[in-house]
């Protein structure tokens, strides 16, 4: 070892001893005839002096220092004299005065400042990755990402879990998103897949009689990237046997409880998760991905405006549609600009713009039409407004908003506008993991274009036992034993109860209109598997990136990936995917088509 | 839950205990009207007894049962009656009287018995895995794979380390096999590669700051299988800053202990793993995997037998081969038939014929040439078959065996003799678990056919820091901090301090004869790194296959994988690699050629 110590180990209690040193030189300051080298490692900082009288030969070499260069030090450790204290350091009582100097390694200009926290373009960034990860907030962001997984593992492991690693060369069976293949060299013309997930294989792990598996998985999708997607991702994945929905769902919540609680034990976390149905979920936020972190609940007005004779309601209602709105507390002053930035927001979002809704500070009871300041007010009978009002507890400084549309925009509309507002009102509480399961999903959804259904999950999805019968006759109606992990308006995760028996898989797969060919070329060994004695089993996928991100207060799952890709797909720092030699290409039996 | 516990759980103490339990039939037998079942899960197994007096109906159902069959039960927890104890199960003492039966599900007949450890055919063990997995053996080998990684986690974690999941989208630099590619939809032509090792990232990481890194790595590896390969293996694989030869030697000494203590404690294992050099190795056992179970070691005869008359060595000796041999107690009885075997085995596994020779029961100096039994006694001076048995130590009773020829060829061949007089004499302690460590190994060698040097590991090793002078001067003599774990005979890892510097690595990428043109394209981001401050750094990777298969006693790591492929890297519970569709093809922009 180079190092007797960790630079950001030594404390007052080591005063007079002689110790080496090893790291980087974080900033050099000149003072007078001395020289002071912050001196970084993974451990943190100390302060070296460099004094002529002391060690000439040591001082003559500090002179010469630039940032990031890599030395190593010998000296004794003494206290700092009073007021010369670095209360940011928590070495900052201490310094070392050195009495030998070698340098490891020498340094260029870096081409952004380790020791300065600036913004820094993020493609210049993930160039120089190894410089970016020596920021201490980065080197924090991925030592925590370690913390977590190993809290995964022993809490796991406590609780009788086996990891077991699945292959990263399986077959293709492309769900969801695009797989990224291989090509087989040995079997020319045919491919590996690598895993969109461990789906099937943790399903057969079951069937192989393994109750409690876990993995942390690195997951490949080939997607046209979303702003926050990684072409591979981590998530821990695990299943059970011999479980119902409420034995997964009570496991996860103790997990992450145990995780939060060594992570980030200020955080407000619920001692028990709310389990909201999807129904109410969409009821209530508009969502199924609800930030919970404040109250703001949606209110259905469907009924109450019925037979108005406002055409916008009407026609609305003609078409199936619904009317909806939230209550802005305390929002009655908004100016007229204000609710038009709220409106051109859901507009611009797809949205069918917004009514806004005061009232004057009478009694409900005693209001008239001209308290309600509203567009439709003269258009609706004033018992329905004050229907409006009494269900919606619309207090005279609040501001009522309301849109009509189809079900599917006005939530994801009033969805927007609920977090538009509680970051207006500053209700979202920081330090607070607001988690709660959404439960009861619905099995399919109707798919407009192809007019046929979707699974809204994966296919191996148990309906609900009793929920068995509906799927000959009414698909729609079907709720599956699904489960999603939120928090904070973000899904951490999906998991669900999955089908153990051939006939109701086959029969799923029928509804999603696989033929029967699609079928055994992609599904028939985990169907055959199902004949030979499965147990009823379940479990979650729940992602890891984006769970550190929460935790380290990270916006981008880029913040906590070592060496994460561009939007593109792209890795600055490798400069991949690149192209491969002709002998590569030759070996593999296939030829780039240049045509297009 | 379906079930309070572990079917291997019960004990006499939880005698009157009303439980319920699931799992797979294992047996049913039928006595007299009872039905008793050897009801299975992962935590063992259990006897059921099945009364048509105590509930007609439970019994009924029970009649029915087949292997495999998935069901539920409750019922009564008793002490079995005197006599009726099975000592071979952990719950042998106890029996479960039923009460009520749910079947969770069905089997068909599976292709072989999961309560049968017999012979079966590998290939439909892997296409039925998750029948094979069932087995109590193969449930062994999975979860003990998990006891030792979550050991190894634990380990490292205490020792500072930080667990880093590397990019499995990387660059392809084939080195040493080839490469597995992934061609890139969004980028037409270029390719991902999945990584040999994370090699470049981790010392990246090291450049980045990171000090102690760990990973329990997937690697790939598109060979032509050898027997015991497969496409994908995992490796632990860590690298540490500011260290020396001997601090990741003792870190990995000590790791081992510890995991041999806790999965497998009555094992022997060294207190000290020797530290061997390669020469040493080569000189003393003819292989730098030397089997230390049993001591046998070879003896060089070439200075003995220069200037004899003998053609062969005389031959051999002009040619700058080697005479050597070793020396196989007690058997100085062998028959001609079983020399002959043993000199079958040597040439048929490329080598020269191996002379024998035994000596008369006298003192070493009163020998004379007919006291000594040997193809060449007659050829020799008596002071040199004096000499030659002195130098040997082959006393009356003993086998000397003697091979000349090319070193490489006698070595290889002599390795072989010694693992085989071993075993014929039962020298392999069993049991034991002799690690050592090879040290010194050469940086270069020669490689004949491309009159070339190749690395003789990995590229990025440094040499001894007093051999970097014979860099430009005389590859061949430069040793580098290169070092093998070995056990048993076994290869379990191969580590190495690291270059940091660019000019010395590019200085052996120059003795290796690569281009500047290849070395651009494949280690520019290396290089240049190492330019901003790279640390001096070194580490290891480990094969954990290999590790597990040795802690269960299995000889092939194909029964520590859940799901691992045959030698022509197929993988039959799967059937991959298989076709994919012609839009994938399509989006992949490339066309299978088909032209052979």
């Amino acid at each position: 070892m180079y190092k007797d110590i960790g630079c950001g180990e030594v404390r007052e209690k080591d005063e007079g001893k002689i110790l080496r040193f090893a790291g980087w030189v974080h900033k050099r300051r000149d003072h007078g005839s001395l020289v002071f080298i912050d001196l970084r490692d993974s451990k943190g900082i100390i302060q070296i002096v460099f004094d002529p009288s002391n060690s000439a030969d040591s001082h003559k070499v500090a002179l010469s220092l630039r940032s990031e260069w890599v030395i190593e030090v010998k000296g004794t450790v003494q206290k700092r004299i009073k007021g010369a204290e670095n209360p940011n350091l928590q070495t900052g009582n201490v310094e070392v005065i050195a009495t030998d100097i070698k340098i490891l390694n020498r340094s260029k200009t870096p081409p952004f400042e380790v020791n300065e926290d600036i913004n820094i373009d993020e493609n210049l960034r993930l160039k120089y990755r190894y410089l970016d990860l020596r920021k201490p907030k980065m080197q924090h962001n991925i030592k925590t990402r370690h913390i977590v997984t190993k809290a995964i593992w022993d809490y796991l492991h406590e609780n009788d879990f086996v990891q077991i690693e699945t292959p990263i060369l399986i077959k293709s069976t492309p769900e969801g998103a695009r797989d990224y293949v291989v090509p087989s060299r040995v079997h020319p013309g045919n491919f590996y897949a690598l895993p969109q997930s461990p789906q099937q294989m943790k399903q057969i792990l079951m069937v192989s009689g393994f109750e409690r598996y876990f993995q942390i998985a690195r997951c490949f999708r080939d997607e046209d990237l979303r702003a926050d997607r990684q072409p591979e991702h981590t998530q821990l994945d695990f299943e059970m046997s011999f479980v119902e929905q409420d034995d997964v769902l009570n496991l996860v919540e103790d997990l992450y409880k145990s995780l939060i609680r060594k992570v980030s034990p200020e955080t407000y976390i619920p001692e028990k998760f709310p389990r909201i149905t999807f129904q109410e979920a969409m009821d209530l936020y508009g969502t199924d991905k609800p930030d919970l972190r404040f109250d703001l609940k949606l209110i259905d007005f469907t009924n109450v405006f019925a037979n108005s004779d406002f055409g916008v309601f009407n026609k609305t209602i003609d078409s199936k549609g619904i009317i909806k709105g939230l209550v802005a507390p305390d929002c009655s002053s908004f100016s007229r600009s204000q609710i038009s930035e709220l409106n051109q927001l859901i507009v611009e979002n797809g949205g069918p713009g917004v009514f806004s809704l005061t009232r004057a500070n009478k009694k409900n009871h005693d209001l008239e039409v001209q308290d309600i300041k509203s567009a439709f007010s003269k258009f609706v009978d004033i018992e329905k407004l004050k229907e409006t009002i009494s269900v919606s507890k619309c207090r005279e400084n609040d501001l009522l908003l309301i849109c009509a549309g189809s079900e599917k925009i006005v939530n994801q509309s009033l969805s927007l506008l609920r977090n538009k507002i509680a970051e207006y009102l500053n209700l979202i509480k920081t330090d607070s993991f607001s988690f709660a399961f959404i439960v009861d999903f619905p099995m399919f959804e109707w798919n407009t274009d192809t007019e046929k259904w979707d699974a809204m999950h994966h296919v191996f999805t148990s309906p609900k036992d009793d929920h068995i019968k509906h799927l000959d006759s009414d698909p729609g109606q079907v709720i599956g034993q699904l489960f999603d992990l939120v928090c904070n308006g973000v899904e951490l995760g999906s998991g669900s109860i999955r089908i153990h028996n051939r006939e109701i898989q086959e029969k799923v797969f029928n509804i999603i209109g696989y033929s029967s060919n699609e079928v055994s070329e992609r599904f028939s060994t985990i169907l055959e598997s199902f004949e030979y004695g499965a147990p009823p089993h379940g479990g979650m996928g729940l992602g890891l990136d984006r769970l550190v991100a929460m935790l380290v207060g990270e916006t981008s799952i880029r913040e906590v990936i070592t060496f994460p890709k561009t939007q593109t797909a792209f890795d600055p720092l490798f400069d991949t995917p690149s192209l491969i030699s002709d002998q590569q290409l030759r070996e593999l039996n296939f030829d780039i088509n240049n045509e297009e």
